[in-house]
């Protein structure tokens, strides 16, 4: 890999209060490190945490008052990282009321600072819903992403977010205020600017790479071609601005603004055709995995360190023959945490801790593969 | 079960040109079927061929024109049923300009009379999302499974939405014909009673079996509750006029139907919490199969025969002790068809007949048991 690549990883978590954790102390090895338990035992939970930690926010719920063990007042996550040998302590509390996060003991003033000290790729396993969910989920998607290694990415794209309200707001009044309109307008094609540069590259980044990885993790030939959509992409500032300038009628009587970023998509396709159509569930995941392991790369490109992989159930909908392809095509540099149900062949390996989970508590066996 | 249930059951299955599939013959045994194959060689396209011929609709595309194999003009699936031993053969052709089914070799005049015929109950790994997708894809996810009962329902469902639509036009022009209006929103205030009444039946029923079927299926102890979450269900026909009267301003400035049964929604709870913030995906999936065994005795209540029940990929994400109990939990008076990646212990059982799928072609083994 590039030699400039940070080594990014975490030591150990502890939870306190956390979903189903009272108090958990876990430690993780640098590699492969796989959570086997029965269902309901908490593995998601644990992934959920470090995803927490990284993206200041849950896969699974918008409440952060979920995240609570039930009859307790506040949840705590704290991670130890390393990065080239270099320590840092990162904490969040969780109360009814908010979040605070801290670095070292020290806490941070603005809770989206934490963001980019710890990437994580997750992979869940109904995420493959987004191949056939509305285009808006596919866009959450992939500004999700590239929001982790931008911030100008994230701010900018808030920014357009409120202009938007603003606009639309605006075009919802009986007598519109057109000079208003302009400037608001204006300023939003700026933004757009910039987000569709950014969804250019991110789209052509994963249509580059797709290709390599589905053949490392696949045994069935297909190819995967990703289009970025927009009725916008390809229009410089003044082109934009007359397309906006001839929507007014348009927009006026939708009350909201036709066209833009708002109403972008990406395509996947296999031989012209969509892949929610075409390929079976196992497949579907197949590519949705090589999406991911193209997004390590996209980070590390952007960021020079590793994100961490948190890979959540996913082995199931696979055989034992993409199972196995799918471990060994983990990075060596990639620190990765697997859930599973049970204890599987394609973990009978010395580079891989293993650790059963019950009732949300963890018992590391030494013996674990003589056993079984 | 209930002494009138009439024994219904699929002998044998033909599909040509169907997806992957250009010519398939295959036995089934009137218990469980399961159709063991590694990703992307035809299980789930398989239970769509029956899926499509009960419902006259894929779960997975809406156009018919994907289900036909590439290079091929025409799809056809013919299944040969037997109910109370009087034997049915049903076809299906699809062409890419249509499709029409046959009962008998006597041609089906009205496509939608084949509803009925033979009814599914359907699994698949990704349907989970449900309780966490919009109200809509609940509401289309009851609606469905009302309509396959009631033809009535299908019917007064898309009248309901005829005259919606008609309404929705009506506010957008500029001057409002009120008349007319008023005759539109009373045809529609009689429409949406018996819809109420069909999702108030379907949700108390679902309620008051759920609890039982996940103690059968889960090992953890939690209770479901389901609610139908309306702002009309409790109003009488004089009750709802005079809400869409008082909503006349409200509906005619946001130029569409504010309130109605196309804005309901089902809120599933344990202990008061969302179960899609609190449950693990393994939970989920107990709780989705605990509502389709609840549907299969809603479909004998209503129809007085058993449908069939369709498990695609239905053992992954659980573990050993739960796979057991589902499979202990299939009813002996349902016919069922099980795909799975892998032979798995769970089916080490006389009365379950195992087939290999391979490249869209099956091998039934024998000795399967003793050579795994």
């Amino acid at each position: 890999m590039n030699e400039k690549l940070q080594l990014n990883m975490i030591n150990n978590i502890q939870l306190n209060n956390f979903r189903s954790y009272k108090d958990l102390q876990v430690e993780l090895s640098k590699n492969i490190n796989v959570f086997i338990g029965e269902n309901g035992q908490g593995k998601t939970n644990l992934l959920e945490a470090i995803y927490f930690i990284s993206n200041i926010r849950s896969h699974r719920t918008r409440s952060d008052k979920d995240l609570i063990h039930v009859e307790d007042d506040f949840a705590r996550i704290i991670v130890n990282t390393e990065k080239n040998n270099k320590k840092e302590k990162i904490m969040c509390v969780i109360h009814a009321e908010g979040k605070y996060f801290s670095i070292n003991n020290n806490v941070v003033a603005k809770t989206s600072d934490i963001l980019g000290r710890i990437n994580t790729i997750l992979f869940y396993p109904n995420e493959t819903k987004i191949f056939s969910d509305t285009p808006s989920s596919r866009r959450t998607f992939f500004d999700v992403e590239i929001g982790k290694t931008s911030k100008n990415y994230t701010r900018i794209f808030q920014e357009f977010n409120n202009l938007l309200k603003d606009r639309n707001r605006l075009l919802k009044e009986e007598k519109i205020d057109k000079i208003l309109l302009d400037v608001i307008t204006k300023k939003m094609i700026e933004s757009q600017l910039f987000i569709i540069n950014e969804r250019k590259f991110i789209t052509e980044f994963i249509n580059n790479k797709i290709k390599n990885n589905l053949k490392k993790l696949s045994s069935d030939e297909f190819e995967i071609d990703m289009t970025y959509i927009s009725s916008v992409k390809d229009l410089n500032f003044d082109e934009m601005l007359s397309k906006y300038n001839s929507n007014i009628d348009r927009d006026s009587f939708a009350r909201t603004t036709t066209e833009g970023i708002h109403r972008d998509d990406y395509e996947f396709k296999t031989n012209g055709v969509e892949i929610s159509k075409y390929l079976s569930q196992g497949q579907t995941r197949l590519v949705l995995l090589a999406i991911k392991f193209v997004l390590i790369d996209y980070i590390i490109l952007k960021t020079k360190e590793n994100p961490i992989l948190l890979l959540d159930d996913v082995l199931s909908e696979l055989d034992l023959n993409h199972q196995k392809k799918l471990i060994k095509s983990i990075p060596n540099y990639v620190q990765t945490i697997i859930t599973t149900t049970e204890y599987n062949l394609v973990f009978k390996n010395a580079d891989i801790r293993k650790y059963q989970i019950k009732e949300s508590k963890i018992l590391i066996k030494e013996d674990f593969d003589v056993k079984q």
